[in-house]
């Protein structure tokens, strides 16, 4: 690989590597090690990285907007220049083909960052609200108040194995925090390192453009360094996307501080496809490839991954069963992630396997080396079973059918599942009539909820949700995908009788950004007198 | 008192009381006990609480924002018919004078339904966001997804005891709950429990009134059925006011649920003062007089009461100091909400007066009964000890003024002090110039800036920003107070790819409600297609 490694942790702007720890990365389909050493950070570098950002806070929360929206678009552009020798690197670490994947995934990410410059030229982050002053009003006058929104400060943010471009180094969390205003300190995943030090690269490339201050971004390796950093008193919130124990151990860790802290973790989702029988009858052979497309898409191993299909008893649902089969039969094994998700995935299959009321019908042929598609069927009764087997994420390309016996069991199981990421219906009109009662059911449990589609490939824009109730997520009220992402790491704070030249930008009587603030009670993009 | 008060907890719209231990309302200026028992909840009076809210919540988030506004209006109704006899009765439980504080807080309480309740009619608490379908994009078309903002579910409330109207049953945190068509299982005070009842009565009224779903208010009584109530599953976050330990032992407890939950605690805050030098040249009487007056106004029991006065070594300063203490010999004694109030001030005020460094310059009489107005001065170098004596709130009518040695001093502080709910200046022009970073630096450690005012009295309106980092609060991204406050029991939710016909009424096509939305990226009133 002619790509420059270093392999050191970016603090401050500089790099470092004072630890005897060492990291490598991993061909994820030879199995072969890459020779340089990435330096795992000393507890001292963990600090530094941390005091950087703290550092870098002042300076990069008093930068405009525009300042900020055009850092943005820096570091998409240098994420645009990455080129095939870049994707070769991120397909040898991930297994992920370089295209149309890794192509797509990297133009998600530049276009992420792109979206995000939108939102702070357009403003509406700010939530700019003024009351002016009612010097009349009996008993007592009004004062001037107004209220925008401000950075939390320095935000942690762990990447994702399974989307190494965009939930990784420059990815959404990382674009919503920056957009905010608050700098960051990244926890590269170790699946993924020379993916990583190449777009940390490319960060600080763009910071130099325009001038943020070092600090803004800095980027640690190891395997431990995790629980440090959530620790730390200056980080003010953290950014997870990964597993349900690995979510949870950080929220319980950011909640035990001496000052708490959110996580916002994205965790683990069944997404449940609901499949009506009006449906089934028009399209069941399309939905049928579909869905296995959508189960075995980049392996299974997406936060979206349909793994629980449910239908209630009828011809169709049988006759459904048998295509989808069929569709099973034809899918073909895939190369994981890392070994260490082959054989997660292959525990949650033996998991399934060995539940009593759950069989095998069918399989997308055989491997000790990849990741085998399973398509299973389960009894109703599993559903409401207390351990909710059925409802335990299995990452990779696997799914469980479930025939209900009646409308009432599906309501019932809607009403009492976890929460989720997602929610489908596959439905024709017919089938919606009637059925409210179960969306609203489902509105209370999902982030997302769709009709007609599926779940895997989310949508980067101003209405997207990926969140969802536990255990989808650790707080229900944030999105890690959508605009919406930035207000996780912004909090209010209002101004109370201050002089027009004493107040932020956003909040001054000429509303010089031109957005849009809620003034007196009204939307407006008027000036003020 | 004439007043009908039956002492059984609230629960589904029936009255409950079952249990064995028993509340008494206390006449906080006499201590004597009023005769009618309150019924602390049973065990399984708080889980039949909270299964009435969980029960009444499809029906209640069912409702319109139009039904739920005049649900709210008609809850403000009830308690501004409240009369002088009810005053009389709150003015027994908390020693806090009938007119024109409570009467003012009344109004405070019916106003504050009334404003979320302009709110709902607004419809931008629904943060509607719309991005169209765009069929023919390339490599993928883009479905229609849709966003909107729905209520959390049952929510937890423990009411404040030093506005008994204003922070308790149907205060700032009730009313935004509702209003997001959250049902409340409300924990009521021990420190105005007769207030509780009649206060409760009057929202129990209103749901009938507006047919409103039983359950959609429930209260229970009990000095321990917090701990019981915020674990309970079906609870999905927590409103509080109230002390930092008391807060802080609730967020752990959320946070140790099997689903962890957000809690909303207001805890504590010292508030403090800057003392700038042409502000003291230019208005030093005033200030000294003004200050005294919101230092003992409602005895110092205000969570916004000003604890800390920081100003740098200087004649203005000596003098200002002599015209403080000369206000505070004018002060009097006064009687605190409950005599465990009073113990605490007295305690706080013992610390103070023992910590070496510290001296009283003035008190307001004496009183054995009643709290002294307490005014000390404190050396510079306790504001840097790791302990930080003067940051730990006395929750009464003290304060602490230091002379700082120079501005580098107050930087020094500014940078490291604990988060608080408000941080004032007092400061003409001149003042101003230069001081940019202190500005900023409070920004970083407080909810609410003020210049040339008090932080007592705060202003229920769009703007206000009643929250600030920890301690202040548990989470800087809220405000127990304003509009605002909202938001903290909503969370978003998306539709992908529905029909019009099925979707919630705030994201149809043609915008039936008239509300503001983010459609494509731009803000509009606009109807689609």
């Amino acid at each position: 690989m002619s790509l420059n490694i270093l392999g050191h942790n970016y603090i401050g702007g500089q790099r470092s590597g004072e630890g005897d720890l060492h990291l490598h990365s991993i061909d994820a389909t030879s199995g072969a090690i890459f020779e340089i050493p990435f330096v795992t950070a000393t507890e001292k570098e963990v600090a530094a990285a941390v005091h950087a950002a703290e550092k870098a806070y002042p300076a990069f929360r008093a930068t405009t907007s525009e300042q900020r929206a055009a850092f943005l678009d820096a570091i998409a552009d240098e994420i645009d220049t990455l080129g095939d020798d870049f994707l070769a690197a991120v397909s040898r670490e991930t297994a992920l083909p370089a295209t149309p994947r890794l192509a797509g995934e990297r133009g998600r990410t530049s276009g992420q960052m792109r979206l995000f410059a939108k939102v702070l030229r357009r403003g509406d982050f700010y939530g700019a609200r003024i009351d002016t002053a009612l010097p009349e009003r009996k008993p007592m006058a009004r004062p001037d108040i107004r209220q925008y929104k401000i950075g939390v400060g320095p935000v942690a943010v762990f990447g994702a194995s399974n989307f190494p471009l965009a939930f990784s180094v420059a990815g959404g969390d990382t674009a919503a925090a920056l957009a905010a205003g608050c700098p960051v300190v990244f926890k590269a995943h170790t699946g993924h390192l020379v993916t990583s030090e190449i777009v940390a690269d490319a960060i600080e490339r763009a910071i130099k453009k325009t001038g943020m201050p070092a600090g803004t971004f800095n980027m640690i390796y190891g395997d431990r360094v995790g629980a440090q950093l959530v620790k730390s008193a200056a980080i003010q919130a953290v950014g997870f996307t990964g597993s349900l124990r690995g979510g949870r151990a950080l929220c319980d860790m950011a909640a035990a501080r001496p000052q708490p802290i959110p996580v916002f973790a994205e965790m683990s989702s069944i997404n449940p496809i609901i499949l009506m029988s009006e449906a089934l009858k028009v399209r069941g052979d399309a939905i049928a490839k579909d869905l296995a497309g959508s189960v075995t898409m980049g392996c299974g191993q997406l936060c979206t991954s349909p793994g629980l299909l449910l239908g209630v008893k009828s011809p169709e649902l049988t006759a459904f069963i048998e295509k989808l089969s069929a569709a099973f039969g034809g899918a073909v094994p895939a190369t994981m992630l890392n070994s260490g998700g082959l054989s997660h995935y292959n525990s949650g299959v033996a998991r399934l396997t060995q539940l009593p009321g759950v069989k095998v019908i069918a399989t997308g042929g055989s491997s000790y080396t990849q990741a085998v598609p399973h398509l299973f069927k389960a009894e109703a009764s599993l559903l409401f079973s207390k351990e909710a087997p059925l409802e335990e994420e299995v990452f990779g390309p696997s799914t469980v059918i479930v025939e209900l016996e009646s409308r009432e069991q599906l309501i019932d199981f809607a009403a009492n599942m976890h929460g989720q990421l997602t929610a489908t219906l596959q439905a024709e009109i017919g089938d919606l009539q009637g059925n409210q009662d179960l969306i609203a059911l489902l509105e209370q449990k999902a982030g997302r909820l769709l009709l007609n589609g599926y779940p895997t490939g989310v949508e980067v824009c101003d209405a997207m949700v990926h969140g969802g109730p536990y255990p989808a997520t650790s707080d229900a009220r944030g999105t890690s995908v959508g605009t919406l992402a930035i207000e996780r790491f912004l909090r209010p704070v209002c101004y109370q009788n201050y002089p027009d030249a004493m107040l932020p930008v956003p909040l001054k009587n000429a509303n010089p950004l031109g957005i849009t603030r809620l003034v007196d009670g009204e939307l407006t993009r008027a000036t003020l007198g």
